[in-house]
């Protein structure tokens, strides 16, 4: 496929990115993470986020999910997220399987909830019937493109540390969110009061891995003692760690992440501008990110979808949804717009 | 560090491999196995091993042992194993932590079972006390560098078989028992009974990824068609899977994963060969695969790794492991050896 | 306490089962449920329900629930469930710990999912993201009082059924659906289509003890087979067992457990009936079981909990619960009316 | 069956407790173990035990276990435990179903493990492949029907607790242990270091019912606090708890569980006394609680069991297994000795 507007992670890998993984392999290193180099990337990536936390690297995003949420959770506790959230509809129960806790579907808008709403579900302290809420994991952006402000965050951070529990982020596209809000990773996590993120990076460029981070290592020391080992029992250790040690690297120097999320939230930007004035299009979801959501007609998306690969968000609504990489081009948007042009005029 | 006898993941990718690698990042695919060209690389490899069996792609090791025996077994059947199995001593409880299955660890002489023994284990059916024997898994070639011969697998694929159970085999390794075998994969597992394989491809020159094949569709097809639910739920599903895919294709391409084996057999039976008169160096395991085992006096084994990489296997006993990697040379055998002699002249 | 509204378990034994329990004491029995005493209980049980089943002994409701959804789903398969169920709300996520499936509630009225409902959620089938789902769990009476009528749970069992999936029935007071319904238990569950039923005892006067029941020993065959080492596992099998045939024999014998269930659902007739021309009280619910809901004044709870023992069941509404026991008798409910009558006059 | 050697748990119930249950039946009481009754029994069983512990009631033995080692591990830790213990090999994998973790089995002479071997067991702390080992469960008296001296306990506990670890009791017949040692239970569990108890009760004469507890509060205030959410989550939590409380409170009134434990310690060593020199018997393992092994020719036991009811413990040796109960009487041992001789003579 020439382009796809179906996944980030329909796009390879970037160059930069692959010439850190080629420069790597050169020589013998210890594996398992435990060799020097490894160390010394993961070391760097706890300082950019502030120096109080621990990170591990681990393969995918649900790994990562699920490897964070352990580490704060027993199975008669309870995980609270957004209905729409990754780990509450795509994972297949990676989440209940791991964990053995129940995820606390909750109502949102655009994919981000809201404090008075996440309250609703924060009773039954105490009560042996109930399984205890404990954790609230939120999606940053969200899996609608949409980003909570750094006072919601914060609010919802506040209103699970009063409650004796905690906030993980799932940043799968946190470097999307950083970019669209003109802030670093760190101002938009651990300084409004995150206990957890999963920093993503196979969907900005990376060919895979991810970072779990656990902040504040004094409160959070049973979390962050005991990740190393939840890792390898989830099946997400990987021997020759160095590879994504590599990409972390380079992914991290002089804010590359931060410049190929703003490429793609460029194109999601333009694409959408490209398009408001086309009545059969109906942009669905406010554009905070690399995606474009949008409501067109059945028969619109039919024939699109000959040319162009991207995938329906909601069958009921006819909502539809275009996500840009950190490689999508200008013209990749315009021949797609012209296209959409074309079969409505 | 310039050469490791540490672990087999201690080498980094094959360029050929990396070529591979490097090669397929140019376009845009479909993500999570999906993409024609992934299902193409599968298919080869299922036509590799026969064609009536299911193969998928998963990121390492454990993950794939752990899928495999999950798609035999319900949490009260139990799993059968050598007690030096990677599955018993190595992956922090992965398998009883997904499977919620116990393994049964059973005595073994060189890492591998013989089928009188696991034949004590084979009790219990109908009793509701007790877990269920239904699956043994071996690892061929064994953590003990030694390997099973055909009519020894086929001993314990008839034994279970009779008991209403399965053969998994870890092929961790499986290409390094192949070359040393001198058959081909599918002669030492599918031919010999064997349901399902762990076919290992990162301790043999790839950056990463392994398959898991499950032989004999219909006999087996409970097993086949949960398998991608059970991949997902694992968090062992990759998004840019076709770069598994890529390693995949050159892997197998002309026996390619059989040359980087041979290469390591050799340069451990080359090790072997120079050490095995000196009299303070005993091998203790048949030199069947890419390791070498030897119990050395504890003053060599410390001063040897004052410039050498390699674990003590056994405090106990002394006992330490020696391997070898597609990309260790003579020279680097040679470098060692001369110490050791220096050192025990 | 004199009386109690709180809760059909909190009345005692009733004496004819008691005495069955005191009777049985007399020798020496195997135990595990593997006398013929136990196993002729459970048949008569069978007999009781077509004959085409398989029936074993659990302690409690939740143990019941838990081993029958076992028996009919793996891990990556899902569960749904009315919002209001028993599973959902109140057993502190044993079903996920113990089956590390998901639940997915369901929107309901009264305690009661449409099939239409249903069917929204019945999608995602050969989705690798998606969990499957597999089977749904309907409690009748629901635990808001209402029965489904036999067509509802045709409809739901048809369903089901036709998406390649199951029907279980919590049926902890499942008497007091046959009850008001003027229906066997089995007319109102196997003939219905159900795969699945938990059989209760313990809120309709035994100590306690409860029946999983797999229908269609055929179809069901996996299921049924593995019923009894899941039991096992999942701790609720009892030594004793023949303590709990007794108590089941007394129940069943001459439609006993339909007498107490009639009973019970008689007097929250006759509490609605008695209160529904007082103004400040809204029987909220329908009253198809021995449970009256009602939406009254904050203030008149509190006055009269100072008198008697009940449980608010919504908070933000102000519903309370008013459950009448095997043992409740008119004058119970008339000192409980003449109270809300005094204090509302 | 008139009387059997089957197991203990093959007798009824004794009419004391009975009487208790009976008794009990009066009135309505809060259920789910909040009453006042049922924390007023747990309290003077707590108090029994030196106050500092937190006790609740489960409903068997398996129960009890399951709860309480799941309150000390989380999945990665691992469970060290006999090779002959209950949890190993009579669960069904209940303890790895419900904990995710793994179970150690360690050598052991007459079901005693020694603090040499459990030693060789405690390695690999803080090495991520690794199940972090954490409690140690042993049987008071053991499955072989031998006892701990307190020297041994202790010497156990510390070694546990120099390894941040922990100690846990499976006393489902510890107060046949008491009787035998002429000490308290407390006095051989807590006093000796023990950080949990599975104290039983099925076994001497009760319905049903064990407790859970949890030994010096502010150490294990994470056990402690975690239980209740254990319990129900593990489907052990009984709605009409008072009339396990009724039973305990019987049990333990006036060392009554003693005086039913020294009933049943006396017939064993009665029963061994009476056969001792019967030549073709081999008792086998010492007699220190209910129980006597003994090894018999093959065709005597199949003689025997013509008459008597009790189990082959091991195939492989001949050994058998008479179990007595509280309520088994010099006659009925006089009249299998009988037999004993009658047939070797």
């Amino acid at each position: 496929m020439k382009h796809s507007f179906g996944s980030d992670n329909h796009s390879g890998v970037h160059p930069v990115i692959m010439d850190a993984i080629v420069k790597e392999n050169l020589n013998f290193k210890k594996s398992y993470g435990e060799d020097t180099y490894t160390l010394g990337v993961l070391n760097s990536l706890e300082e950019s986020l502030g120096g109080d936390c621990t990170a591990v690297f681990v393969f995918n995003g649900t790994g990562a999910n699920v490897v964070a949420l352990q580490a704060f959770v027993r199975s008669y506790e309870s995980i609270l997220a957004p209905k729409t959230a990754h780990i509450n509809v795509d994972e297949c129960g990676a989440v209940e399987k791991l964990s053995q806790s129940r995820i606390i579907p909750i109502d949102c808008v655009s994919g981000k909830v809201k404090a008075e709403d996440v309250k609703l579900e924060l009773y039954g302290y105490g009560d042996q019937h109930h399984a205890q809420p404990r954790i609230l994991s939120i999606s940053q952006p969200t899996e609608l493109g949409t980003c909570y402000t750094t006072d919601e965050i914060k609010e919802l951070a506040d209103l699970m540390h009063n409650n004796g529990g905690y906030l993980h982020i799932d940043g799968s596209r946190i470097s999307n969110a950083a970019a669209y809000m003109n802030k670093s990773v760190k101002e938009i996590t651990v300084d409004c009061g995150a206990d957890a993120l999963s920093f993503g990076g196979t969907k900005n460029g990376l060919l895979m891995g991810e970072a779990v981070v656990i902040f504040n290592n004094t409160k959070n020391a049973h979390a962050a003692n005991s990740i190393k080992y939840i890792r390898k029992q989830t099946t997400q250790l990987f021997s020759k760690s160095r590879f994504i040690a590599a990409q972390f690297e380079a992914y991290l120097k002089d804010g590359f992440n931060i410049k190929l999320a703003t490429a793609s939230n460029q194109m999601a930007q333009y694409l959408a501008n490209s398009i408001k004035d086309i009545k059969e299009v109906k942009i669905s979801q406010p554009v905070e990110s690399n995606a474009v959501f949008a409501i067109i007609p059945k028969w619109l998306t039919e024939e699109l979808q000959k040319k162009h690969y991207f995938y329906v968000w909601n069958e009921n609504t006819n909502e539809v949804r275009w996500m840009c990489s950190f490689n999508t081009t200008k013209e990749d948007i315009d021949a797609f717009v012209n296209d959409i042009k074309e079969l409505t005029k």
